[in-house]
């Protein structure tokens, strides 16, 4: 199962594209940040990320996209900006009949760190380690979107069970 | 000049494409809703507002489209749902390089009413009356999109007298 993770926002998109192998670990495929110029007006920052997380999506085909779920601390500009961008991203899945997948940051630093806490340094040297990358990621917004693909590779197992046990017992109770 | 008028949101999105005639009376040429399942997760939500505002878009081809800007008294939750729809909107909008504009609700109400306070129906009543429409546009999400409409046709005008002035001392003091 191939996850892209996402971290959006209207100035820097970050992406990462993290698959797990045969024996359990995850492999990292690509990862980056999608820069928009300050100078471009919202539309055409939106249009830039709709076409180059699109080239991305058709050159690594993933089978999920998994986004942080902005919660209610954040502040309504932020959130504005956060719903702009994930709002392209979530068309570019729904386009293509790609599952997406969201978690709150308290999950993915859960999943990450073990930490709910965790500051943004040690969830970049978390991802440096786990993903055996040669520097910690950076900006925040790569570091973040790797985490989150990461979170989702930890958690679907455990997911997939929870639902074919529920499956079973419902099938029983038939 | 022909302005598409939008309140975008996951649910409802609604539009209203007004022009100006001769006389300087507004002319309606098409108005309604985009309606989106609530029984389809809101990556598909945005498929459909993306496509059906598109075709929209296509058949009318306005020169611009005018949204409501969301304030900071709005909550968390409707803003992200008001991010994800007018994202897709604007992305629609600066695909075919057509003009985007935005206004607060108090310059839709001022422009239209003539009152800043004014209630969901005094605005219904007052584009009826404007468009000499048969009846009120509903729901809200209607006759507020044809309200941003009638908002940006009376200050257009006004905008580019400025614009003209703001360049003519400019080109004088050069």
């Amino acid at each position: 199962m191939l996850v892209a993770g996402v971290d959006p926002g209207t100035a820097l998109t970050g992406y990462g594209f993290v698959s797990m192998n045969g024996q359990g670990k995850p492999v990292v495929h690509a990862y980056g940040c999608i820069k928009t110029p300050s100078t471009d007006a919202l539309p055409q920052r939106l249009v830039t990320i709709y076409e180059e997380f699109s080239r991305l999506v058709d050159e690594h085909r993933p089978d999920v996209i998994a986004l942080e779920r902005v919660f209610f601390n954040a502040n309504i500009k932020t959130a504005m900006s956060v719903g702009h961008a994930s709002g392209v991203v979530m068309l570019i899945a729904a386009q293509r009949g790609i599952e997406l997948v969201s978690y709150t940051p308290l999950e993915v630093k859960m999943a990450v760190v073990g930490y709910g806490r965790a500051e943004k340094r040690q969830i970049q040297e978390m991802v440096k380690a786990i993903l055996g990358l040669e520097e910690r990621p950076s900006p925040d917004d790569v570091a973040d979107a790797l985490a989150i693909a990461l979170c989702h590779l930890s958690t679907a197992p455990f997911r997939s069970r929870v639902e074919s046990a529920t499956q079973l017992t419902r099938r029983r109770s038939e």
